[in-house]
């Protein structure tokens, strides 16, 4: 009954969480003939091999885009570009070049210039993840229900367009396309600003004389640990957004700078008021994501309760 | 086989999300004879009566105290010393006082003052939450392994203190003592500026001009979500909050910004390295309230995920 796969050959650069989760999606949906994979660390390939999860791991780059018609490379932003230049010469004609990175005006700033018009350029960004990395941590339902961004250059063929639409809609995503500069502003408040917010808050707890680390962990359930989940992303991969999305986060970092300041003004001067409408204001945000299925309603995220030694009846 | 309840009977004033939770573990735990809830709004009153969860409802909270052995304020801060003043000159002798709130030197500010010697006062604080507030919000699982500060006043009988320890044992938590000054330190740096941001985030998200709110719920499986949960938090409760611990939220918020500050710079420079330094000491934090039990390992909090469609066999 299952349709014929929609590519013959992917071609997956990089096995980290998106990767690896392309990976086991795209074996569970068939929507690949042969899935081949590289990665950088000899460490990483042997694992990828060791989890049965591809039907080929290749040593290089060069030889995991050799004859593939969709290649995607699964890697942190900055490494696009040379990565491009590395494999340009092995591409083959026709095939769909692609990748998954949080920044798509620098990577198709990167990527574009090394790319010939025999190949057809489709970046894109599913807007999915966990805190967790490494060749072990991808699943197959991870992009379910969540957007997938295409940011195609101008004139790209709407076929090669379509063709990855399918395939991301095969693992589950909903497809939006929009130019990288959009993609980049949108990705600056919904994802970019939080981690920044996080990585500081966090920072800031750990570095505090009158309050102790361990304090900190153990009354985490207040607030914190929530922040510390984001804050646990991988840092190669955040490093490289925030230097490539900076003209972006610089800008909504402003914005949040004078709120954050009209928030403190009406804490320091007592201003109950400014302070209730507010609050009440961003629960609405909440309930709209929880609405649209992008989060769970289950109070605490769903986050696993024990029971209690004597559970009434 | 059940041991005889600590209490006789237990008063509870306020029937939100805490209240309701400690009314479902102690009667799950058989901490308590006799439960009597009272709630400012008849409404409330009338849904906790539905809800058949305690033993008894009371108009009123002079009515609530009377003959109680234990009376917990479960109200937003900012309410707690009017009701004590309120309700001084019905409290049993022997009985003790106590409260929920999330600040504790503006609750004994505002409390101490008013009770007389024959009572024990022993102010509470279960460092523990979700989103969702109101009377059918609570569930008796809520405290376990969750952490309850008291901080009773220098001089406070320590049988008094003793039996509050083991009230809130029973109810799963574990047990901590502390000053009040103390405690507002910890827990703003733990929770009240990781609520503030939280606001502050979601509020600047909601008024940007370039990108639309529908966008920001759409794409907000970047990061941003996981804000909006502490976001949608109890207005009334957080306002009270910041007005309460305005001090110590003003300290951590100064020393929050200099950390922001510092990466914001790095950003500007282009300074990966002090960028992915940064990023990596944070993960460890993670971890740890982890290995001590505050917060699940699953990833994503371990948010439920759909299906796909074709399952691997």
């Amino acid at each position: 009954m299952s349709p014929a796969p929609l590519f013959k050959r992917v071609a997956l650069i990089g096995f980290g969480l998106i990767g690896g989760s392309i990976a086991r999606a795209a074996r569970a949906q068939n929507l690949a003939e042969e899935i081949v994979a590289t990665a950088r660390s000899a460490k990483t390939r042997a694992r990828v091999a060791e989890l049965g999860i591809v039907d080929r791991v290749v040593e290089s780059n060069i030889d995991a885009v050799k004859d593939a018609d969709l290649v995607i490379l699964c890697i942190p932003v900055g490494a696009c570009g040379p990565v491009a230049q590395e494999v340009v010469a092995y591409l083959k004609p026709g095939a769909i070049v692609s990748d998954v990175g949080s920044v798509k005006g620098a990577v198709v700033r990167d990527m574009a210039p090394h790319l010939p018009a025999s190949v057809h350029f489709v970046p894109a960004h599913p807007v999915a993840g966990t805190e967790h990395s490494g060749p072990d941590s991808g699943f197959a339902e991870l992009f379910i229900n969540r957007w997938c961004i295409l940011t195609p250059p101008e004139g790209t063929d709407p076929n090669a367009v379509e063709r990855l639409r399918a395939f991301w809609a095969g693992l589950g995503a909903k497809v939006e396309i929009m130019t990288p500069d959009h993609h980049d502003l949108v990705l600056a408040i919904t994802s970019h600003l939080p981690h920044l917010i996080a990585y500081t808050i966090v920072g800031t707890a750990d570095e505090l004389g009158q309050v102790t680390s361990s304090e900190v962990m153990k009354f985490s359930a207040g607030g914190f640990r929530d922040f510390t989940r984001i804050a646990a992303s991988d840092p190669t991969m955040w490093r490289d957004v925030f230097l490539a999305n900076k003209d972006a986060v610089l800008e909504m970092l402003g914005t949040f700078n004078e709120d954050l300041s009209k928030l403190t003004r009406a804490i320091r001067r007592g201003d109950g008021e400014a302070l209730f409408e507010h609050f009440t204001r961003t629960r609405a945000i909440r309930r709209g994501i929880v609405e649209i299925g992008q989060d769970s309603s289950a109070p605490d995220f769903g986050r696993p309760h024990a029971n209690l030694a004597n559970e009434p009846e």
